[in-house]
């Protein structure tokens, strides 16, 4: 697999509406796009610092993976997703080499990205997205 | 405050020999140093992923923070480290902010950086990293 930066780093929040002013007065970064991926039950805000964007996760349903997470470990940083040219191949690639998969096939996620998880039982831990923007293939 | 980039992820592992393939042979990033960082009582192995680095973390004393961390959660992401331009700087206009802060002022961290720590209880769970490179300064 060939990973050419990092795409994004999704952060659990309780409320986006409380956690924005800290990286936008704080941290001096912009919200740029608030957006509900009613699929994952979560709506996201998202910040660009450098070619990384933040993406702030509060979540829509307390079944929801960032609700559950939020009430198992409290607000923090949620996963890595890793720009990949390729998920399909990807995840095949990893596959072979023995890593768990949460996502067989990439789905939509947010900003239209196609996206997968790899699950953290194989990944010391992290929960591991890869994506590619269809966009720009 | 300043943000250019993310300047690095610090990731907690139990043993930087188990996780380093992962990185390697399966995200095809090259762990390109290794680094004890005596002060922090870790062992570190650096990885990059375009203008971002990834920074593994081995404690080497139980009684240190990653030790600790790993302890009470286990592996996984420990936290974030945002590249701004003056670190002492930056720290006074997050204080000023009320953000409760970790270091007072910059200290040595891996790789020669000064560095600086804010307390996630002021930034929504999310153990967040100040740093500059003096070389670049």
């Amino acid at each position: 697999m060939e990973v050419t930066h990092i795409e994004h780093i999704g952060i659990a929040v309780k409320s986006l509406e409380t956690a924005i002013p800290f990286y936008e007065n704080v941290l001096g970064l912009k919200c740029y796009n608030i957006e509900e991926v009613a699929d994952q039950k979560v709506k996201t805000a998202f910040f660009k610092a450098g070619q990384t964007k933040i993406e702030l996760l509060e979540s829509t349903d307390p079944e929801g993976s960032i609700g559950k997470f939020i009430e198992k470990r409290g607000e923090g940083i949620h996963h890595i997703a890793y720009a990949t040219n390729g998920v399909q191949a990807a995840l095949e690639d990893a596959a072979g080499k023995g890593i768990q998969l949460i996502d067989k096939a990439p789905r939509k996620g947010a900003e239209g990205l196609n996206i997968a998880f790899l699950h953290p039982k194989s990944t010391f831990g992290v929960l591991t997205e890869l994506c590619e923007d269809p966009s720009k293939k």
